[in-house]
């Protein structure tokens, strides 16, 4: 999945158009494209830049971009500026409409199962393996080295990046007297719902008897685990290298900063913040939407933190 | 490797005589046969359930199953019942009575080296990539996208799932007073024994001189990390994201939850149970059969959990 | 990328002239050539092995190995021993010298485009995919399933080990009060310079706007994960599993342990030494060349160890 760029451009007016773009009336006058989203340093009088408050707009209008977005409150004469709601939003929206341009397609060493099944407008790496019974919706992007189980439904407008494996067998075993460890059966499936993005190297198991789901528009990092049977909600946030162990809940909005630990059973309610390397213990629950928690076991911030400063101030 | 369902069935017969089964003695008088595993909500009749304690039981009677493997203290006249000592494992010996009718199939697209030498039985998935030298045992399952580097020397019957990478170098290097990095030669080998089962995207390197070496019967989830030269005994369970430096040594039967870490060297006796997220210091050592640790560095569950209590409590 | 062993050998007079080579000016009269490096257990006579200190020099002078590097204070008669500054950075320097004889060859079932540009001397394994405007400099050794997307600069001389993903999108998204999350465009690039060496399944993604860099030396083991925009500098060790968010900075000859976490925009100082499993929260600066530091947040490691001891005394 090369990333090609520059090759569109887009207009204000058609900026102004996207759908989830708040823009003020005032708009700029003029019929200038741009091609390229841009950081301040490298770009050039085809660039869109965003600035989020008064500093960076500074920084915006000393560069040489050709369209600055700019929150609505924005003090400037400069006919470069765009002023926006949401500059950043509206920054990510653009870049979503010059991805609608990239090209889609299945690599010739793509290897899928002629039993599986791709929707319209799937692009599929090299290497990348879909196995029989596979289901893949439609607009979905199978980057390079990607391994999908043939138990594993996507919904549309996935993406998952290079040498994900969604669907392998969850870790379940029972231990005989004997000491040895037989495999409990790994039959279930994995259901990804619709727009939801895979980082690189993830691996995502199937239910062992029932299902393990995804829900849709959640965003999952790199190298993270998620075991057999869990259940994700929507909208979640899920940083690089998170561990989620067997049959956990995760309802929808809450964010999981990176590799945060969920023992077993675990529950995590609605819009809650997981800090870096936190941890819940097997079966426990943490709630509190928009709250923020950290430690092991984890403990509301500011408890994290009190606890942090007395232990080492201890004599 | 898609996993067929279904497409065989067993009779209480058969299951009776099941090497490891321990049923009682007044079996079933039923000469149908059962084609699928399954949790309650989705049994038909051609599924077998198992109930470990009365709660499960009620609701496994109250499902569709045709079949139901309960404790050998059930109390029940439902016809569908059969008991046996240990329900669980039972349940999990019939799925390994059908996974030997999955298909054995080396895919057209794995890339095994005309040098490398397979055993009879052997699956390999497509993109899966066994190089020169490398020896597989009968029956292995070789999930897409493995790399097998060629000092490996695997089992029988081990299972590889998706994305894991055997034997590559290890991370070892010597400083000259320059700053830079030379690496230490990593020339050695590793030996994964008999019924092995390694999880997606995990990584083993071989030794450095001499072998890395996993014994047989040990189960281990996926994105683990083992180093070189660390000998892992028999029916050891290392669950997800644990991380193993070199030249450890994990003696038989010991657990490993989630997200432990290990330094060089250490040393974890028989038996012992490391918690999530535990770690053990370069050089230490862990030693007690069936008693679990936690924490970091690890100490016995019931300190840390009276360590947790009374920092929380500090003034 | 099958590591063949003891097909070339060395020369004592080969061995004192090799570049970073500090050895005795007494050297052992021989014209005899080894052809291997071990271990003392497994040394025969056309074996190279190594002594630090007294105890490991009597067990080398006890095994077979045909020369033994010692050293410049050894004392012994032992004809074998070959006096050198620094005995293990020796054996490295010795086996550099053997990795020259490796063989160069690009794997028929690896998927380079066209369009990315491949320097001289570089192995490709099979299954690795190398996609359009990628750059691959020199002497480069890309290991089986490797994935290296277009955005990304390899110099000279690095080593990719299996399965890593080089280049992947990186994790950043921006939230609509709907609680949809749009992704951030991630469009930059990845430049690692030369000599670096990545474990397998590693991944270290693009930057979002502008660049990720990985300085020339430094050296990555597997299942680590390097977020967008970060800029690690010139000979870096970072050990297994550990985690880099986004727009990190970590300054040359820094040390990170298995298992280290940072948050985004944390930085480390040049020479900074950071434990096992020890965590910098974002935006947070740690200093102090050659001092290592423990836990979370990290603390220099005396006072890490008083703070562990003060806490279980507790009452």
């Amino acid at each position: 999945m090369t990333y090609t760029r520059g090759m569109r451009s887009i207009t204000v007016q058609e900026i102004v158009a996207l759908p989830g773009m708040q823009a003020a009336e005032d708009v700029v006058a003029t019929e200038r494209a741009f091609s390229r989203l841009s950081g301040f340093d490298e770009a050039m009088g085809e660039a869109i830049v965003f600035a989020q408050d008064e500093a960076s707009l500074v920084k915006a209008l000393e560069s040489k971009a050709g369209l600055v977005l700019a929150p609505l409150r924005a003090e400037t004469e400069d006919v470069r500026v765009l002023r926006v709601k949401h500059p950043k939003l509206a920054f990510a929206l653009i870049s979503e409409w010059f991805d609608q341009f990239e090209e889609v397609r299945i690599h010739a060493a793509a290897h899928i199962d002629p039993a599986a099944k791709l929707g319209v407008g799937v692009s599929v790496g090299a290497g990348a393996v879909i196995e029989a019974g596979a289901v893949v919706g439609d607009g979905c992007i199978i980057a390079s080295n990607v391994t999908i189980y043939g138990c594993v439904t996507l919904g549309a407008r996935c993406l998952i990046q290079a040498g994900a494996v969604l669907g392998a067998m969850g870790f379940g075993y029972v231990r005989a007297s004997s000491g040895r460890y037989t495999r409990f059966p790994q039959r279930g499936t994995l259901v990804i719902e619709d727009d939801v993005e895979i980082g690189a190297n993830t691996t995502i198991d199937r239910g062992a008897l029932g299902e393990t789901r995804i829900g849709s528009g959640t965003k999952i990092d790199n190298l993270v685990h998620i075991g057999h049977n869990c259940n994700v909600g929507r909208n979640v946030v899920i940083a690089s290298q998170v561990g989620i162990s067997g049959s956990c809940v995760i309802e929808d909005g809450a964010v999981l900063a990176g590799q945060v630990g969920l023992g077993d059973h675990a529950r995590i309610g609605p819009g809650v913040i997981l800090g870096g390397a936190s941890g819940v213990f097997p079966h426990k629950r943490v709630e509190g939407p928009g709250q923020m928690f950290m430690g092991v076991p984890a403990e509301p911030v500011k408890d994290y933190l009190k606890t942090i400063a007395k232990v080492r101030r201890l004599k």
